[in-house]
């Protein structure tokens, strides 16, 4: 072969290693979810015995709070259990390692909103969203969904999209579009009408899966010292408060630097 | 129990959970080089073929600059191998998995510099640089490394510590630490006397062992794709130039989503 012929080869040796690569990467990630699920079970039933745990997650978490309008925060408050499952753990045939589900409780309000569990199932799909479009060179990886079905709160109704009748007068449209970016129009994201839908909705998803959930003990201990700083600002003299975090704290700080991912 | 009691064993237990997930942190990081490593063979063996890989890679990395200076670029752009082995891949008893070999070689220059092989181990350590300081909340993980021997450039002998006689007058102080900043004086870098070597020489390790060595490809290529830009602008019709890259350039792109840690 020529000079020039070798190195051309190496090119399309490079190229077809890249795609060996990504088969191997699947593979490690298929064990790290693996050997990593009864530890997030063990954190899970640990969690659980801390009061508000997620509603301090949650209520105190920066990038959340970019997808959640005000108003629903009333909602979020009632979350009381988070819950991501990869679900290649439970079907290996059927799932690869970027599909999850998302599973939310809420607690109720009088009158207002039902107690329920939510779960939403997430995959990743190669692909665009025009399904013509089988042009491997452009293809990319995206997450796709189904709607599910939640009970929105009374205090709703007007938002409510499936309450609301006429969708094509000017009121109804804007009723609409308010109710299909309220946290409840993200249990209808799909990903296949963009625009039309919760805004973002993959990337909440993702910053449950990536961020929120494998995270949350950090997330935690952070929002304990901030409301506590923000505690002792408030009263100097409020000496019967105890701190609880001094046991997560310094293990918190190690984790800034390797952050758990769990 | 209590609810006190209850909340405060399971902050406990979240510290002791924190320990024992660190363990199957470290068992994951095993599996994912040990898994990787006949792949990174497969890649070298591949990039070996490509013209001057490493030096496009080395002179065209801007966080690789930041520890280089300009004058020692010369020496650099003799590299034309570079190699991270994890230890714990050769030895899992002596070894951890923060642990690693740097490897490079150099081609020479006539009458100034001698090809030579250079390798340096990286170890991952808990506890302070003052030893006597054992206290367990305050281990923080950092490297440390032993002196080896390189071959300095005839062209460096006044500012080559091994040369310098005198070390104590105004000149060989100054002699002393401007070798000691070069590229050969991290050669010399331990981690034991801070201010008194090669700066952040840690993090020059990290580099190559976190960033450079496994996302070589994805630096090449866009090295490649930048040099070529600089050339069509320079000359528009330089139409004898083949692109080399176009069977890498569509896989770099979507690994700028999914990095290839290799």
């Amino acid at each position: 072969m020529s000079d020039k012929e070798i190195v051309g080869k190496a090119f399309l040796d490079l190229a077809k290693y890249e795609e060996d690569v990504a088969k191997v990467e699947d593979d490690i990630e298929h064990y790290r979810l693996k050997m990593m699920q009864p530890m997030v079970e063990r954190r899970d039933n640990i969690i659980k015995n801390i009061p508000e745990f997620w509603k301090i997650v949650l209520s105190q978490h920066t990038s959340f709070a970019d997808f959640i309008r005000a108003s629903d925060f009333k909602y979020i408050d009632l979350i009381d259990k988070v819950k991501v499952d990869w679900l290649i753990i439970e079907d290996p045939k059927q799932y690869s390692v970027g599909d999850f589900r998302i599973t939310l409780h809420f607690n109720s309000i009088d009158d207002d909103f039902n107690e329920q569990t939510v779960s939403k199932v997430f995959k990743l799909i190669k692909g665009d969203i025009n399904e013509g479009d089988t042009d491997d060179e452009t293809e990319e990886e995206r997450l796709v969904s189904e709607p599910v079905d939640i009970q929105w709160p009374k205090s709703y109704d007007s938002i409510n999209p499936s309450l609301i009748e006429d969708k094509h007068s000017k009121e109804g449209k804007k009723s609409y579009r308010q109710g299909m970016k309220s946290f409840f129009g993200w249990f209808k994201w799909t990903g296949k009408k963009p625009g039309k839908e919760f805004p973002h909705g993959d990337s909440l998803a993702t910053l449950f899966s990536e961020d929120i959930y494998p995270y949350c003990v950090k997330y935690y201990t952070e929002a304990q010292r901030d409301l506590e700083d923000e505690e002792e600002d408030d009263s100097e003299d409020n000496s019967s408060e105890e701190p609880l975090d001094l046991e997560v704290e310094s293990e918190s700080e190690e984790s800034d630097k390797k952050r758990r991912k769990i």
